[in-house]
């Protein structure tokens, strides 16, 4: 079970009631912050979502929209008594950012570790934190944008059915089930017992993307590949931007839609629009023409998604 | 004529409807801001001020509700196409300051023209601006909080009455009038004609203090003397508070009260609140049973001063 909020939708500068970019994926008390635009601790206080969950802030790149939110939530969350370590992640040029932005703290209360990540590299999540499902990971890859710039997809796998009756029958004692369901084998009476013995085939899982700002890429697309939800870069509303959209390093909302509909996405979320966008429904037709489960994100959407339940 | 809004009045963290802490005085095209919390930005939206009028920002004190706005606000006046000057003033330690903001924010198409002010050496704003009415100033007064820290005093002085009939019986041109107006001598006919002898007596002017964080002190007393508006630290609501506001170097909303009280000013606004406070109406009777002219701040509180006009 994940949930996906978005708290800013705001490209560029923060509007009354369109914050700067910043999206949360929640998984039991432990979440992922994806970006931190300037109004992203007021948006995750209107939203209901509390950020001292986050295990770890993914920052995209470096633009000014995507990180001026930092300072003052690493500062909140050490007057909220956080002590546990937060771990800040990026692109390369992580340090500079991070050095500029701690002269600006001052010092906080937990450790900060930052940590560059690599386009194709993934993060195991239980690395950050024991929450997580076994397996969890955080894919980074590259994205088109006018800076080195990464994109985030979240994975959670789900092993296969676990077999009681067949653990029983391998002699399995009921206290070794659990290592055998995350995946460990187990000795029992001088045997091994793989996981493969009792659980069945793998099922699906989920797996969210975040783009951060990019023009359609093939990293994108790698990574949307049947992704349950795509968040999506949607700067421009209208196909006869598409240049401007190049140029900027950046997506219409019919660019959007056609890679999500290409990759197999279950959802797509558009977000990151222009100041020029007062009200994005008024060309949500530009991308649900293309890929009709698009809709317009706007701050504070969120959606909860389970497991699929497959019937036999 | 001084326009001022409150565009934030939150402390320590911003609330959904509680920037951090920030207000703008606007004099025709012209204005200051007054510290600049996250949240500034979208406030002044919000609140329909235009912070591209600001020729500069005026920092209380660098702790972190006060100057996280900072670098949102400066690539946004960059991208509205600001290419004048902004003078950025504050207490010693500055340079520290800048030279992380600007880390963050990159080159901006703009001079960022970085300036400490000690207390007691006031700033001519026509320096900064000839927007400004004649001899309108900025007089910084040192504040009592846990860092070094300034209060800000505007004042807008008022010449005496200009009489175009003594002008006119001095032969002065209509085209020098206004030297005179602005406290010029001009040369006419071989003579000197000395604004006094064409001015009356000077009028009130009007003045509005800014305190920033402080405990009620000596400098604050001193700046608030006969104001027409004090914007005043009030952190705590409750007397029995008095203890942990010292503690901290902030004011009680009877502090507050009382200081404006003696200071003879004309009007209190109390701002800063202390994210305890849910709603500062609650507790207005603290500071108007001893202050009845202390209003409770919010986000876009705001009103337009106007010279007294004195009848004969």
């Amino acid at each position: 079970m994940l949930t996906i909020t978005l708290l800013g939708t705001a490209a560029t500068m923060p509007l009354p009631d369109r914050a700067l970019s910043a999206a949360f994926a929640a998984c039991g008390g432990h979440g992922l912050l994806w970006d931190c635009g300037e109004g992203t601790q007021a948006a995750a206080h209107r939203a209901g979502v509390n950020l001292m969950r986050a295990d770890a802030i993914c920052l995209t790149h470096y633009h000014g929209d995507h990180i001026f939110g930092l300072p003052g939530l690493l500062q909140t969350l050490g007057a909220q008594g956080r002590t546990r370590p937060l771990a800040l992640l990026g692109p390369e040029g992580l340090s500079d950012i991070w050095a500029a932005v701690r002269a600006l703290t001052g010092p906080l209360p937990y450790p900060v570790k930052p940590q560059v990540l690599m386009p194709g590299q993934p993060l195991a999540l239980d690395a950050l934190s024991e929450g997580w499902p076994a397996g969890a990971r955080l894919v980074p890859f590259a994205t088109k944008h006018r800076v080195k710039s990464l994109g985030y997809r979240l994975e959670l796998p789900r092993a296969g059915k676990f077999s009681p009756e067949q653990a029983r029958a391998l002699g399995v004692p009921v206290q070794q089930w659990k290592l055998l369901q995350k995946g460990q084998s187990v000795a029992v009476e001088g045997r091994t017992v793989q996981p493969v013995q009792v659980l069945g085939a793998p099922r699906r899982g989920l797996s969210v993307v975040f783009s951060g700002d990019t023009a359609p890429c093939p990293g994108l697309l790698q990574a949307a590949q049947d992704a349950d939800l795509l968040l999506c870069d949607a700067t421009y509303a209208l196909p006869e931007q598409e240049a401007q959209a190049r140029q900027w390093g950046h997506s219409t909302f019919g660019q959007s839609a056609a890679l999500a509909a290409q990759a197999g996405a279950k959802r797509l979320w558009l977000t990151h629009y222009s100041p020029m966008i007062t009200d994005p429904e008024e060309y949500a037709e530009q991308a649900q023409g293309i890929f009709p489960a698009a809709e317009c994100g706007f701050d504070g959407k969120s959606i909860t998604l389970q497991y699929e339940e497959v019937q036999p």
